[in-house]
């Protein structure tokens, strides 16, 4: 099995020892002719001179494994017929659990709130986490674990897909129930995928249905808030703040009035990293499936586009 | 039944009408002869005058039930032979856990490394919560749930305990593996009581086997810490930070080094609150068990202090 790491070519030293660990029977290769290749890794920023992908060359390629969740980068490529698969790194998803409980519990007990200026400040006992509603859009893999692991925690957790599909142990709400799951959202975490239905999702309108002083935690994709419509909002309080993991245009522009509003907390991009120690064996096995003809794992829906 | 609220007058209104709730049998009063209460409810800053309760003339009390989980201001009152209980509310434990669960968060996704300065800092994942060692010193009530839930998001978890009597899931080491204990601990979090063998049980010794760049939580009691030895191990980054919600006095003065200090962040004594709610059915249990001459709950071992 040949396969063509189409990935920058700085992700080189970080991938190829552990997808070799993981799948010793496969030749892969940083360059070679499109039409030799059984398969392509593929990560966004490839290839390097800027150009997009022409797929249509890789004519025996059985599968395009995805090192990333987030595929809105490729799927829409005119050229790519073959499989498309997403990554579903159980480190990835983990990693997305610490990340949106630590920011989650960071705003529930107000942490921010004690100042470090001599003045003791204990008047205030918060409520305790079964007093605390958090809502998760996205109902996805990610959103799923997030879920379960605040709920473990006692919070009162809801969830909101478009489809509400019913998950174990958590309310979900159903696309238009959106209103309801975002008005009860005292902490609101975002894990949307980037498509068509969801970009600007949270809009002004949208964004004022939130209870005064909520937070949102957006660890899913730039695109899902109007950043103008939300530095109004956090203007008005409501919400009261915003963790931001995601941007439309990444890195984040330094002059980019987030990093110097007081109700923002950036962060760069760093919820979830795909960890190839834990990746590298989920795409060893989806190589395999692909070329036994098996069903693959994590196959990307191409008219909804995740 | 007739008891006394042996509390500080603010604390009146706060508990009175949750102790009446779960205890309608019960005649609560503020004052009255010692000799006619068949129980005590009590709290530190009890009496008010600063005086020293003379628990002997409370020659009917069949139980002290202290509303306080630390009973170190009262255990060593010499006239206080009447059976002390000490305060295991559900409530209290609950915020204990979340309390150390989102700073250990904090110190493990290197939160405060995110400085919004316009600086994209994404070269750096952290590691994993599996691949992260966490060290509970205490395994009583409170730190048992607290290495329980840590455990539960991933954390590689030790426990210590003088006994190290075993607590299912958990590693638990005894009194002499107190070096080693230390020694593995990235994040060190302190729920032991206030007794004559904790007291400074970490000295500038003990603070020197924790690993480079390891945080400190202290939410048991302020005595554990040798104050000036932090100071100084802090300065040479080793603990790497301390979170601390517990002092030798309290409210921690003003003019208190560790305001000041960069590596310190002090929370005023909230960790973890008695909620009336959650207590009030729990100090109404144990006074009907004392009616009854039954076991009571939460008895405080003498000898040990706790």
């Amino acid at each position: 099995m040949k396969v063509l790491f189409a990935a920058p070519a700085r992700k080189w030293d970080l991938w190829s020892p552990a997808l070799r660990d993981a799948c010793p029977e496969m030749e892969l290769c940083r360059e070679g002719r499109p039409d030799s290749f059984d398969a392509l890794i593929y990560a966004p920023g490839y290839p390097e001179d800027g150009s997009t992908l022409d797929f249509s060359a890789f004519t025996r390629a059985r599968v395009v494994q995805s090192l990333w969740a987030g595929v809105e980068r490729i799927v829409t490529n005119p050229t790519l017929t073959q499989p498309l698969c997403r990554m579903v790194d159980p480190g990835l998803t983990q990693g997305m659990v610490e990340y949106c409980t630590g920011w989650a519990l960071r705003a529930h007990l107000g942490m921010d709130g004690y100042a470090q200026d001599g003045i003791w400040r204990n008047h205030l006992t918060p409520p305790l986490a079964s007093q605390r509603r958090i809502t998760v859009l996205g109902m996805g893999e990610l959103g799923r674990a997030v879920a379960a692991a605040l709920s473990g925690l006692g919070f009162r957790v809801t969830g909101w897909s478009q489809s509400g599909r019913p998950v174990q142990g958590i309310e979900v709400l159903a696309g238009p129930a959106l209103p309801q799951a975002l008005s009860r959202a005292e902490i609101l975490i975002c894990l949307l995928p980037d498509t068509a239905q969801t970009r600007n999702l949270l809009d002004a309108e949208r964004l004022a249905l939130l209870p005064p002083g909520a937070t949102i935690i957006n660890a899913g994709r730039g695109t899902l808030i109007d950043e103008t419509a939300l530095l109004k909002a956090l203007d008005l309080g409501r919400p009261g703040h915003a963790v931001l993991d995601v941007f439309r245009s990444e890195p984040l522009a330094p002059d980019h009035p987030f990093w110097a509003h007081a109700r923002v907390t950036v962060t760069p991009h760093v919820a979830a990293d795909t960890r190839p120690a834990s990746a590298a064996p989920v795409v060893a096995e989806n190589l395999r499936r692909a070329m036994r003809g098996e069903p693959l794992l994590h196959l990307v829906d191409r008219i909804h586009g995740y």
